[in-house]
């Protein structure tokens, strides 16, 4: 797309005549030449000096920051248009080739496999599964029955998805207008399960807003967990029954969060963490330890203020 | 069904020769001539007083202020009779009309669509989708793969339903025998989904019991969201992950409500209130504003509370 | 399989002979002559000490406990060894005859129903679910649209299961090795739902490791539920939406566990015990009342925890 239509498009008067195609939105940090980003928080105004993007959605006072040979598309409501954008970047999936089908996988009844997908050797997809658009699926991977895969998802060799599962859904995402609607966010990025993966009955892991949600090898996930877009689940992980991450959510290798616990988004936990159950993490955990409660603390502490609250009673 | 009928089922004698014809169950406040209804809370004694129904279920104590042309059925156990008279009045789908459905709408592979049914223009349903009877699709929406449409659910324009949602389940409502037993009530009200509302993957809205839950206009609703039977939730909520709402708990406009947050049932939230994430709704929010914890409290005493619990073990 | 075989795989050395023929794994309380177990918790040595499996892994200095007649597989890592086993016995469903399906059963479209079931008289399955392999489905019950019943599930009498449920997939059981990794425990039991059991939308129920996972008559589930594997629910349990159940919890009859709330595995809750909502079951309930909180304690003890709690910040 053209950054002159975009311009259009976002209502936005472009003060210069070059004419560059934009091939995608992405991140301030990931975005390429070809390829369009959005400024809205000054944390990140590093990123900003540095980025390699196109052409860069912001406000007045940001402009200055920008390197010399990226656009700036000028707006009070760099993120709202960012939202709007996002709807004419979906791919568009028409003209895919057939899918390719190993000869050795073992495709249930009423499964549908949908164009430019991959299914490898030995892989096994059960009843009433539906695999999206351009998902690939390595040698050996068990789909259970009534599973989603949306679009992009990339998943890898002896995966294990449960009944129910749905991958790759859309992240939660919307901007807001001064009259208190909300703009859809369309997520334009995927869900890569890595090997050895294993997902519980009736979880949901969101696709990346751009970039992807990224479960790395051998984590193992329990039933009805809620992992949000852009995650990132370290090696071994593992995430015990109704645990939410909200977005942006990195864990370290051999994070083990217990049932019901959550995170909020945007933080990092060290490797080898431990979150009791129903811990609450709202701060990036950078010491590994065993921790609990909401708002998280040490768990020996927890467990100490525990009884020091009790004895408010006794 | 004749209202001679009802008392033999119920084992109720009726001290009435009016042959009353009863098309219906409907609360107190909704029924109208020729539908039944019960009264089993004291709280409500105004609406018993002024009920339009034909006829109550009610206790003996209280048959002296009913208005003069409603028929008492008299009983020491009213809600358990209520329960028991359900599941003659669930609906029967037999004889409706073949589906209708837009040329112009999409329909998947292995996709079900009931008899009763609309379906509109441009309306996406994709495979392995279910639509049971009598439901009504408008203009635009999108349904994703897996999910499930129960009897009678109305979805607006421009709705999106991703993967694995069920909406329109009953209500989990049981009268209890003396036995300690549980009788199921059936519920025969509906879902109504207005325009421009977006449900995450996994999530579950049960019908009302009688009447309807209702979503309001351009509502967002994340993965794994519990909604009960007969909420309403106002335009332009945002329901984060995991969030459940009791039955009956009445949300109005904008109200956000974070991850894993709750309500109890038969609470009313004002519009513009934020629940932080977690916080436990118990009685009605009158005065907008942000609310965290359980039982919940306002968020900045929240923070200053938690960092006095804090200092009992520092 | 020859104990000898099992042996090579778990890289054991076999200090006998005896040439035992093991037809299945299965825990030291309920193992026969001709099944294999494990031991790897001191607290059930008196349960070593009876067993009547065949063989058992434990570690060396255990040996001595076991029965006469019993074989050792002696390793330093039982749990490991135990998981690793499990794969092999994970049960051959291609020799199965044809699902019987009573001829006034109603069978919606799309549906699957494999080998070795059987569908009873008036059962009804609808759209889009799929019943796997040795399940059974006695008279009346009904399943809704999208649901998965992995193999050996029995399914009693007149139960109910909402859309898009999922009934025995495997629990969330791994043995670790020293790296770290996660080793998979197959699991190799089942789910018993008795009669007038009813499952809400999107609840998911894993099979035993060994044994079975147990619905007692007439308990009631509500939407977005989690139990796991071995469980046991009394009769007339009443389990609000999005409660967690970790593995092996046992509720006593008429049992209620409010919105939210949640147990850790291995305990007992006594028989008409009542958790409120959000309450956490860490220990043991011999005595049957009214619970609240996380620590768990007496609700009325709660309410005036809470009360004092909110008096440090006013």
């Amino acid at each position: 797309m053209k950054l002159k239509e975009i311009a259009d498009i976002l209502e936005i008067e472009l003060n210069t005549d070059k004419d560059v195609d934009i091939k995608a939105m992405n991140t301030l940090l990931e975005a390429k030449e070809d390829e369009i980003t959005f400024f809205n928080n000054k944390k990140y105004l590093d990123k900003l000096q540095t980025t390699k993007a196109g052409a860069v959605i912001l406000q007045e006072e940001f402009v200055k920051y920008l390197p010399q040979n990226t656009v700036a598309l000028i707006t009070s409501h760099p993120y709202l248009k960012m939202a709007q954008l996002t709807k004419y970047f979906v791919k568009d999936y028409t003209n895919l080739p057939k899918p390719t089908i190993s000869d050795s996988a073992k495709i249930g009844k009423n499964v549908v496999i949908h164009n430019g997908s991959k299914i490898a050797d030995n892989v096994v997809i059960m009843d009433n599964s539906v695999i999206m658009h351009n998902v690939t699926i390595q040698e050996g991977s068990i789909i259970y029955p009534n599973v989603t895969i949306y679009p992009d998802t990339q998943i890898g060799k002896n995966v294990i998805i449960h009944a129910g599962n749905v991958i790759g859904g859309d992240g939660f995402g919307y901007a807001h207008t001064s009259q208190g609607e909300h703009v859809k966010i369309y997520h334009l990025g995927a869900v890569v399960l890595e090997d050895d993966v294993e997902i519980g009955a009736n979880s949901s892991i969101d696709r990346g807003a751009f970039g992807k949600t990224l479960i790395k090898k051998g984590a193992k996930i329990d039933n009805l967990v809620q992992i949000g877009h852009n995650c990132e689940i370290g090696e071994y992980c593992i995430i015990v029954s109704q645990v939410g991450l909200a977005g942006s959510s990195k864990l370290g290798r051999n994070v083990v969060m217990g049932g019901q616990a959550a995170t909020a988004g945007h933080l990092e936990i060290a490797p080898f963490t431990q979150i009791a159950a129903r811990g609450g993490v709202t701060k990036t955990i950078k010491e590994s330890g065993v921790y609990a409660g909401f708002p998280l603390i040490p768990h020996k502490l927890w467990l100490k203020l525990q009884a020091k609250i009790l004895g408010l009673v006794k």
